[in-house]
């Protein structure tokens, strides 16, 4: 695992499990947690049957204070079947506590939306890691075993808490 | 297994993965053959974690001239998250090959859709699986395990097919 | 399904899970009912994690007086650590309670215990399935789809409900 | 998670899985490596299904020189069932391939063998993790998830690395 470079900032239109009256969530204001960025779509399939639920565990699992779970949904297909009222119902009955940004469609009627054009990513599911610098630690394609995410999660937990002690 | 009555014809607006030119399946013209119809919705967890592999796996394991696999997409909850347009994706992202059809929407804004009215269906997903007379043979809310699923539908070909040959 | 011939009597040293004083079990006394053999090795990793789970399903799913599950051992490697003793650890630590017979030792020292010669059994776990006429209808090496299954079991009971009938 | 007390030595009379002319692993000589002690039985099914396969995916993950995974039979029923040579025979056909120890049988005909009893393990299967410094970090009974565990030992490999190199 090697460390890797900081993000740009997301663009996100809308955020989903959010209070509509708080500052909108950055990655800039994160520092200091371990940030675990699900991009997902909410038709994609193993986004439903692995990240998903891959998603919802860590956010259980670990302390809200330390580790932070977003969503990100990054539409690059059936623009028009994925909307914010079908994502809407799909957060409710997948019972998604944690907030999920809508990522802002593409420039100019291009298919792919602003931040997984500007992070250059390459499909659904993408899991992305950062540690409590906003260094992207792991950035994974697909299904992620979750023995090897989890143990991830605990070394940049360490981490953090060692640079915080210091 | 108790023998059962017959369904009501099914009220469809629309059918997928179904020639436009050809005339629309129904109950009456299935007769003869062993049917499977597979009622959901595509934001339903049970239904695409279970029922719709569940029914994927019965298209592909079975002889299409003497069992049908229908789906009926009977939408009763989040009418504008899932749309025809959704609905398209959804089959297309989930490879799903056989005929699907969208139950007509209920009378006068009622949530229920008009078949699963008729049929006083109790949610999704539920398998209803009809034999050679279009008798219901099973009606089952939720999970079915396959090797119950696989049990009725061997008894019952053998049945259409001991009436064909008598 | 084609159907197939009858086999030769299985060549049993020891049944387990059958009462002592009872007449040992044959082919020829279950003449009449579906017959499922689960032919597998206790320290076989696909035996323990399919066959087995399956074969107790198929019990618990049908009705013993028209379809019999029969587990037989037939061990063909590592003799010293596959004992009656260790069988009968292992049929109380998976809780099964169908009838197991001890395939007979290999003739002169061979491996191969003497039914699974018989039969010409290629490996573990073989699931093979009779009708009530005592025929092979299935007749498969490795893991066997529960779907795949329940529908020959269903044309099987079928047939012989059939027979009786006449 | 606390930090925990470490554990007495255990009490082996077989080593399999390791070169017999090496000294025998011991805990003292583990010291600075992360430990993982799968403590099973062969004949146990949730070890079968649940813990090995964890071991093994462990063993797999991890480098060697920093995290040591280590297996120990502790047979405390069915004695005479999970001999040694049933034990090789296990290890053979599940592909264990991290040194397995043989718990020292009880005293004075004791069911509960040595180490089991010393370390006062409540049943099978166990999974004991102690960070470098020998401190038991989880002692945990029956099946953990894969994402706990991973997280537990990133943050003991964060520890241990943290201290060598400080």
């Amino acid at each position: 695992m090697t460390s890797g470079h900081a993000l740009p900032e997301w663009s996100v239109q809308t955020w989903l499990n959010w209070p509509g009256d708080a500052a909108a969530p950055s990655l800039d204001g994160l520092r200091g947690k371990v940030v675990v960025i699900h991009t997902f779509q909410m038709l994609c399939p193993g986004c439903v049957a692995h990240g998903i639920p891959q998603a919802k565990a860590i956010h259980q699992a670990f302390p809200p204070d330390r580790l932070q779970v977003v969503g990100l949904h990054t539409v690059f297909e059936h623009h028009d079947a994925m909307t914010e009222v079908a994502l809407r119902a799909f957060i409710h009955e997948y019972r998604i506590h944690f907030p999920v940004g809508m990522d802002m469609p593409g420039l100019q009627g291009q298919p792919i939306p602003q931040t997984m054009q500007a992070w250059r990513l390459e499909g659904t599911p993408t899991l992305l890691i950062l540690d409590d610098l906003g260094r992207v630690r792991l950035n994974h394609l697909g299904q992620a075993e979750d023995l090897r995410v989890g143990a991830i999660l605990g070394q940049l937990l360490a981490e953090a808490q060692h640079r915080a002690a210091a």
